[in-house]
């Protein structure tokens, strides 16, 4: 049974871009849901880099996005719009969502939801959606991974970085990661990662190259960008695919085409959050087919770092941007 | 019934890298086919971009390889190595050859040939497999070209750009060229080029813009790489692909990946040359299928440019590099 829904919610706003100071508790109308939306109690909020990028003015939100922060929570649908089948009201989900995951209430589009039940911890089941969903798309769509190869991906430890070893595992890849200390190295093996190379104190491209007996790697997940990219492609087997997916070291990139022509590589990527609601329900739907199993049943469960209250969304961003933590920052909400 | 087969035969060597003049006439043995080989008494060769880059010294042949210039030609099978059918004695082909085209006898894998027989004028026939394998392979496989799209293709009135126009408007894609002179424009214009922009005058970006009512092209299949790349890429709609060929232009590239991402785009490229063998047999399989009846049957034929006597290759090679060629230049060797 639906509980009663109040007209006002405390949310984290900011009124202009700055630094994690500019966030501040506050209240906020609770949304409607629209045409194939659900409302949903937030027990916990996921904290990702693109809201870090936004809150600094750099990403702005989508037209008709919400203002406020946050691309994924967990919690309960509490109520239902247009269009969407009534069993999904107390459905415990979570949800990639548009926006507005930093607050009591959020919608989202019915067919961007995951079924969480009981079976994963809700501050667990909140910070899956958005790395599960860019690194689905990322690795097995866009760069076409198959049983069998090998990927390189950079910030081993990161919440992306972390999903992309266990999901890369339990789907047959072996993971090289970079990380920037030995202490993140040691967890990053630890979550499945077969080769973890500290970048401050080895070249990556020439441990590589050690690691592959030369070879390469067949796909480079990248969020680094600028002057990594052509030693990125250095680390490419043949026929190699390099998927950008942030830009946090630059955005510009010097390339040796003779070599992209001669190697046969591919560089592409993406960012999820522009893509239409269509775009995202259909890769929702092949991950729920695909990986969300291995959610269910416990075989992947997402590295957690630290859980802060909604009111303290500041400290979480600050956590972030100093780079010391491992695995995902969560907010909790309503808890559970 | 096979003709006698001499022991020598006329070739054009080199034996030093340089300019046009380091060819000349001489003699070499004529080769054995091997396993899965055909000998072909050559009617005609082809002159590729690639023979002039081999001959500056800067595209050394692939290890195995004949020295002697010439990647494609037409005659007649006057010899099999073991495995191949004699059925194939006797037959009128063209063929992707490994090298050593420039020259009164040649070998190439029975699997890289196409029948012609009388259907085909020998000298367009000559002047077909280089360019029909490498668009085929980078525009339609690579570039995942599909009808109703639009490319751009650098180099108009090139060999590889008038089979990219025929070869694009016969399976239903829209084709925009940039040329270097007016002449040429209107010449690519016949072909079937949906629009030439004459890049001495106007800016090929904006041009492609105001062309596609700033939405772009689906695909850029790009010879000059070097400083076109970033313009191309301004070139390419959302989920655009860029297809490099070769690197007419330089190999240096400054690309903005923060745009490669946000919308999208690939960039990719091959050579055809180093590809194994299995790899060509299958593309040339597909092309017989697919695109080889439009020639046979005439709706498609190669533009010709000059066609040399054999002894003439070096002057052959000047056109090229003069640039003033429109459309395939080939030598004759016993002609038909």
């Amino acid at each position: 049974m639906a509980q009663d829904i109040p007209a006002k919610m405390s949310a984290i706003g900011f009124d202009q871009p700055g630094g994690p100071e500019v966030m501040r508790p506050g209240e906020a109308d609770v949304p409607q849901p629209g045409m194939g939306e659900v409302l949903i109690h937030v027990a916990y909020a996921g904290v990702n880099r693109p809201d870090v990028i936004q809150r600094m003015g750099l990403y702005p939100a989508p037209p008709g996005a919400s203002p406020i922060l946050g691309l994924e929570v967990s919690g309960t649908v509490v109520a239902i719009g247009e269009g969407v089948e009534p069993e999904w009201l107390n459905r415990i989900v979570c949800a990639l969502t548009p926006g507005g995951g930093y607050a009591e209430y959020c919608t989202a589009p019915v067919d961007h939801c995951l079924p969480v039940g009981d079976a994963i911890p809700l501050a667990e089941a909140a910070a899956t959606p958005e790395t599960l969903f860019t690194v689905w798309h990322n690795v097995f769509e866009r760069g076409v991974a198959r049983e069998g190869e090998r990927m390189l991906v950079h910030g081993g430890t990161s919440g992306i970085g972390t999903m992309a070893i266990m999901l890369g595992k339990a789907f047959g890849l072996e993971v090289i990661v970079t990380c920037g200390s030995d202490a993140k190295c040691t967890a990053a093996r630890k979550f499945g990662a077969s080769h973890a190379i500290n970048y401050r104190e080895v070249d990556f491209v020439e441990a590589v190259q050690d690691i592959t007996g030369g070879k390469g790697v067949e796909l480079v997940l990248d969020m680094v960008s600028g002057d990594y990219v052509p030693r990125n492609l250095k680390c490419l087997a043949e026929d190699g695919r390099h998927v950008t997916i942030a830009v946090l070291g630059g955005m510009k990139a010097d390339i040796n085409m003779a070599v992209v022509m001669s190697r046969r590589l591919t560089l592409t990527g993406s960012t999820l959050r522009p893509r239409s609601n269509q775009f995202k329900a259909l890769l929702c739907a092949e991950i729920e087919a695909n990986a969300w199993p291995l959610f269910l049943d416990g075989e992947i469960c997402p590295v957690m770092d630290r859980i802060y209250p909604l009111g303290e969304a500041a400290e979480a961003h600050r956590r972030m941007e100093q780079g010391e933590h491992i695995g995902k920052i969560v907010l909790e909400v309503a808890g559970g």
